[in-house]
């Protein structure tokens, strides 16, 4: 089976390219004594997570329980939910725990901790906390000076049924930075605000000993990680053009496209179309390209994924992509009707979700496996 | 089962507003002469399309050859297939004609119509195809005026295994009008565009027997629907907040949200959080609201969805939706964590894309039904 056997849009990933990434983050991490805990929300798959873990004893992130039980299923136990929790999803995280999870959740506010407290005594439970810290203003969490925060920790330390365990910071601001200076920067912000988070729960009198922080920027680029006990990352399996517009990697370290066939060619406006639209290819519009110009993907060659010259995918619809050919080398007779491209998408973790499994190839347009995702939240 | 029960973010469908919004647009179409093919790619459930004509005898649309052959399977079996056919999916065109589809294809080149040709000849087939006419400069089609239109429909007519069938337009244009004034101004340009070029075709000698036209802004606001022969519209079963931003409707005629579970407060943002982010409301950005503010959906009141006063999603990550509070009357206590809202949202057809099913309200909180959708591409 090849790339021109699929039924179009597929979701191809290359095993080479994912490999390479992983071995660098990890190659990256050596040198400090810190875990990582990989983000498994990107990928969604035990397949994937195998190429990090082959035998999957690893502490992992996820984002839904759905993926917590998919990935318990396969054999992952150390699983940390890192969406602020919620009562009502606490009999499910119990059901969890009674299969074999230790499943760690996340909060902010003394509200949630109590409410999490109640549960645990009415479900018979032990709910381990991380206290989610706000090291950008991007999100959720407390700020690292909020008095808050030890509110918090008391609670956590106090509260029946609940337990502190650390804290932990998203820095969602790294996507917004510029070039590896800029992040340097902003991942030593991130350890800062986590690290004296830490300091303040501790001094405070409470425990602390989980101090995790992470985004696929600032892991990458920290200069240090003192204090902190483990780093999470999700992208940067897979990259995409958002962290290639930030300088987290260049277009040839993206190991996700979507293979797409041409459909048409509008010579009056100078632009051909893709069977891949906002569906196959996400509306999350990402980053402008170095045109300055919005765009949902560049347009590479079906075969190898090289890109083409300036070529992207420049605006779409719910089962069209438009590529406008103006400032650019090409015609609509360079890529005939029936031909196949490939997509590098702006941002692979919302790109992904639209589809049931990954096409794998190993640096040809063989497909060597397929590989499936859990979608949606069970 | 009520609202309540639901593990969120879930997809909620009000049945009484979707029959309103079905019963009206019949309604408008009365006094016309010409026929209504819905284009099924919103709703992508053969339950909706039973709300439409309970014994499913009606031409429909579809944006992928997986919709064809699930509304197929349920018995409906006259369907364009709206998106500018390619010779590999052509195979999969004879599939479905062999089990019973009358399936009309879409084309805007001499180059596709000698494509499938020859695979007509390969496959033993014959393929009715429309030739797509550019009313507006947005998409995909010959201009009306265009030397080419002649060229194609000779084609279609002269080539063995393919048969010209007609035209058709989509007004992609009319989602960038604002008002009702516009919308029958644009409404009258694709009528003009879509009837030209179905002239232009007879008076050369060929026949031109369907001439289509739609969107949901056209069709709602079209004074005149003389020379076409059918209609398509696709949101209008549901609405979203584009469609209320154009004037189409007003949020209370949307059928469609999100549930959604509040998760955290940010006090130090003046935010709150939710259990929607990306995945569960699109990152598709829509339209500004009335502030002249991106956002991704419009917060409304669980039980009835009424909406708050001012209050949109102003942000989302993969998982989380943002809320700010600024410039409304709420505080955060006004929003209980673990308590659930609904969001209208941008895009209804993308929204609807993240979920397997529909859980069907009627007017209450109770869930009196769960239709299931079906996605991706096969």
């Amino acid at each position: 089976m090849q790339l021109t056997d699929l039924n179009t849009p597929a979701l191809i990933l290359d095993k080479s390219i994912l490999d390479r990434n992983i071995a660098l983050l990890a190659q990256r991490l050596e040198k400090y004594d810190c875990i990582l805990r990989p983000h498994l929300k990107t990928c969604k798959s035990a397949d994937i997570a195998r190429r990090i873990n082959p035998d999957l004893s690893m502490p992992v992130t996820v984002s839904t329980l759905h993926e917590a039980e998919y990935f318990l299923e396969n054999g992952i136990t150390d699983i940390l939910y890192a969406v602020s929790i919620v009562p009502g999803k606490l009999k499910q995280v119990k059901h969890l725990q009674d299969k074999g999870a230790y499943m760690i959740l996340l909060l902010d506010t003394v509200e949630a901790a109590t409410l999490a407290s109640t549960s645990a005594l009415q479900l018979d439970a032990e709910f381990p906390c991380l206290v989610e810290v706000d090291c950008d203003g991007k999100r959720a969490g407390l700020k690292p000076e909020a008095p808050e925060l030890i509110d918090v920790a008391k609670a956590l330390t106090q509260l029946p049924g609940v337990q502190m365990k650390g804290v932990m910071t998203h820095c969602g601001g790294s996507y917004y930075c510029q070039g590896e200076e800029e992040m340097v920067v902003i991942a030593e912000q991130e350890r800062t605000a986590i690290t004296k988070a830490a300091d303040r729960i501790q001094k405070a009198g409470f425990e602390c000993p989980v101090v995790s922080m992470g985004s696929t920027p600032t892991v990458t680029f920290a200069r240090s990680l003192d204090g902190v006990t483990e780093v999470r990352a999700g992208v940067y399996v897979f990259q995409d053009m958002v962290m290639q517009a930030l300088g987290v990697c260049k277009t040839s370290d993206i190991a996700l496209s979507v293979l797409s066939t041409v459909i048409s060619h509008n010579s009056s406006e100078n632009r051909i179309l893709i069977d891949a639209g906002s569906l196959a290819l996400s509306a999350d519009p990402g980053k402008v390209n170095p045109n300055g110009d919005p765009h949902f993907g560049l347009v590479c060659h079906a075969e190898d994924c090289k890109p083409f010259d300036n070529l992207w995918v420049t605006s779409s619809n719910q089962e069209h992509g438009l590529i406008s050919l103006t400032n650019t080398p090409y015609t609509p007779s360079d890529f005939p009707i029936g031909s196949q491209v490939r997509i590098l998408p702006n941002h692979a973790c919302i790109t992904a979700a639209a589809y049931a499994e990954y096409q794998v190839v190993d640096g040809s347009d063989e497909i060597t496996d397929r590989w499936q995702r859990c979608n949606r939240w069970g």
